[in-house]
């Protein structure tokens, strides 16, 4: 057969249930904490008008979009990410409301990458997106959010490293440089190209002292020292406020007990190119790739009509779930699961017995086959099932369990047992 | 500013947080009852290679899909539906499990349609597909749970009718009409296109009977006399062995008390062609369209190379969330909403007492605005908080809702007074 009947498309993958029901844990365990803190989700469609997607975008993600032509003749795309369809939805519906929005949500997302470990083209995001305050404050609550987040999930060795754009932007701005040599430059950082960079740096009317803080920019990186190291060096006075923004940051990060997640890191150069302050990135000690970016855009509304400060973070949750899995596992769950027998012979009972041991949690399967009671009992087995139901009277069951066997019960003495199992959750 | 900047494609639509928040409790409400069935959760991806989404498809869904060309050259397309990918998973990578399986999902699904309302061009549904077994109890467990899903969202005035596609399967098997005439009458009856029919039925070599049968296929109709009816008038034993199956079903429906919500209409015919026995539609009394669909589909796995029996149903999530709207609305939930003052002056005790808060249950902004204390009121009557907490010590709070104003109060007794007023589910 064929192999594009057999399998998914380059990048996608199918989840059977244990991953699907881990997927959705996850998600639920971020969602609920995004909730409490005041985010209400957002759900936006699956394509956008590729206009849309494509604003504030002059180097990157437009090679990496799915495109193809609505019926009606204009260009779609499958959505990159979840914050510029937001930026569209705050810009058209929901500028007249009271400023701070908190908006959050869970949401798949498309981009071709060469498939390989961790790099899927359909991958599957959790975020938040904190609109209409420019404050420090709000950066940190971010950040703040995303060490909460990655904690609430059971994730043990991570780090979110901080940096702020303006401390190289201040750099690049000086009135030596092209506009195609500031491209190159920023391009040769975000690439972590040394040779291209040293080439460009030769070149160039930088000041010698701003060409080896260029060059050493991947140095800035960890504790709060590198703060008062970074404003020492800075030449210029965007570098020195991007540097008075992140301590404001970092200090509030500080009070709420975050310090030992957080880690300063001021090489970080982001590939989109929407953020203008804080960015963010969060990692775990032993994976090559990040499970969370994020930081502030506040020109990305504008590109929809609308002035509007903000900012926000993404988590993979698929890369949080390969986190999880190498770092301490998961947790067993408790099933209750009763397969209820002798429906073709006593409906009413096996009903009535399913929905009253559904409603005090258990997980209840009809039996719907034509099986001997061995066949059953091999079924039960091989498919988990704690319990074998067989309804005798509405006050009376047979139950089979694989330690005792088959035994006669009152059914209250049946629920009374399945309750002491504890919950299925 | 251009129209592709400023709204969402054809048929596409942004959830904002009051409808997603609706959405969201619609889904769970339904793939929790799905899941103490027995039915675990399955994720496939948005897009599928096109083979895999058009098989069994003669005569419809193909048209109707997105459809693009994967980098690679492949074809691709959105998935018009998610019974054809879980066929794919099944033949694919469950074929050696024990059978049934029982399998659910909650998707968002794609098919090009005259956007009108309640016509979407990505519409989102949640669905069951039970596999492996040709029982008469599986397809009744197909129906019971349709029934039992809409009555768990609150539904009040629904029904849900069945059918069987080999009713009219076995007329047009008479060995007099050729494959063509098969296909235009099957459509005729589908579109209830009653002048094409005619004409199709005037020209054919069909017995009278069976052409009057065809004729008043719509009007067969009904509670269970209309089975009795069905049965007197087949005069094929395909038509027989139909009747004979929907009558098990319905039996084992009533024996579960559910014959209230059953219709029998023997004239429903599906414009996906791979069911291949009972049927079923839900409708709410006051809209024109379907809530929910399915049936059985004995032939569509063995496309992907696995012959294996099946059966389902997907609902439709918007049209439920429509009909709930205009049933009896939704009910409201208690909300306990508190903003956190002073986070820039005392982080510390801001991030303790909102933490405190959160772990109650409430839901807990921080105040991350720079605004005097009349406009922090506005903003909080504006926004739907019930409380601004004022934090002076790690015992003590400045509070103020819009009852009572502002006052002093100790935490504790903050918290006991939050507590009265109940959960923010």
């Amino acid at each position: 057969m064929a192999y594009t009947m057999m399998q998914t498309p380059r990048g996608t993958k199918d989840f059977l249930p244990r991953d699907a029901e881990r997927k959705r844990w996850v998600e639920g365990v971020i969602l609920d904490l995004f909730r409490r803190w005041g985010y209400r989700e957002i759900i936006t469609p699956t394509m956008e008008f590729c206009d849309a997607v494509s604003v504030g975008d002059e180097t990157g993600l437009a090679r990496n979009l799915y495109r193809f032509f609505e019926r009606e003749g204009d260009l779609l795309a499958l959505r990159p990410d979840v914050t510029t369809p937001v930026a569209r939805v705050v810009a058209t519906r929901l500028r007249d409301k009271p400023k701070p929005i908190r908006l959050c949500y869970r949401a798949n997302v498309f981009r071709y990458a060469e498939p390989q470990a961790g790099r899927r083209r359909e991958f599957y995001q959790a975020g938040v997106e904190l609109v209409g305050s420019n404050t420090y404050l709000a950066d940190a609550e971010v950040v703040a959010l995303t060490v909460e987040a990655l904690r609430a999930v059971g994730l043990k060795d991570f780090r979110v490293d901080i940096g702020q754009v303006d401390y190289y932007h201040g750099i690049l701005q000086h009135p030596g440089l092209s506009p195609e040599e500031r491209r190159s430059l920023r391009l040769a950082l975000l690439k972590r190209d040394y040779v291209a960079l040293e080439e460009l740096l030769t070149g160039c009317s930088l000041p010698k002292e701003d060409r080896e803080l260029l060059r050493q920019l991947p140095e800035l990186r960890g504790g709060q020292g590198i703060l008062r190291e970074a404003m020492d060096r800075a030449t210029n006075p965007i570098s020195r406020s991007a540097i008075k923004n992140l301590t404001a940051i970092y200090e509030i990060l500080e009070a709420y007990d975050l310090a030992d997640w957080i880690q300063v890191d001021l090489g970080m150069i982001k590939d989109i190119e929407y953020y203008t302050g804080m960015v963010l990135e969060a990692y775990t000690a032993d994976m090559g790739f990040t499970i969370g970016t994020g930081g502030r855009y506040d020109n990305l509304i504008d590109h929809f009509g609308y002035n509007c400060p903000a900012t926000g973070f993404a988590l993979g949750i698929e890369r949080i779930m390969l986190a999880l899995s190498r770092q301490q596992g998961w947790l067993p769950t408790a099933n209750r699961r009763v397969l209820c027998q002798e429906v073709a012979k006593r409906p009413e009972l096996s009903w009535q017995i399913a929905r009253h041991l559904r409603e005090q949690g258990c997980i209840v399967e009809l039996d719907v086959g034509d099986r001997s009671e061995a066949e059953t009992e091999e079924y039960a087995l091989a498919s988990g099932f704690t319990w074998i139901v067989c309804p005798l009277s509405s006050k009376q069951v047979r139950v089979w369990n694989p330690e005792a066997g088959w035994r006669k019960m009152v059914l209250a003495e049946l629920v009374a047992v399945l309750e002491g199992e504890g919950p299925s959750e």
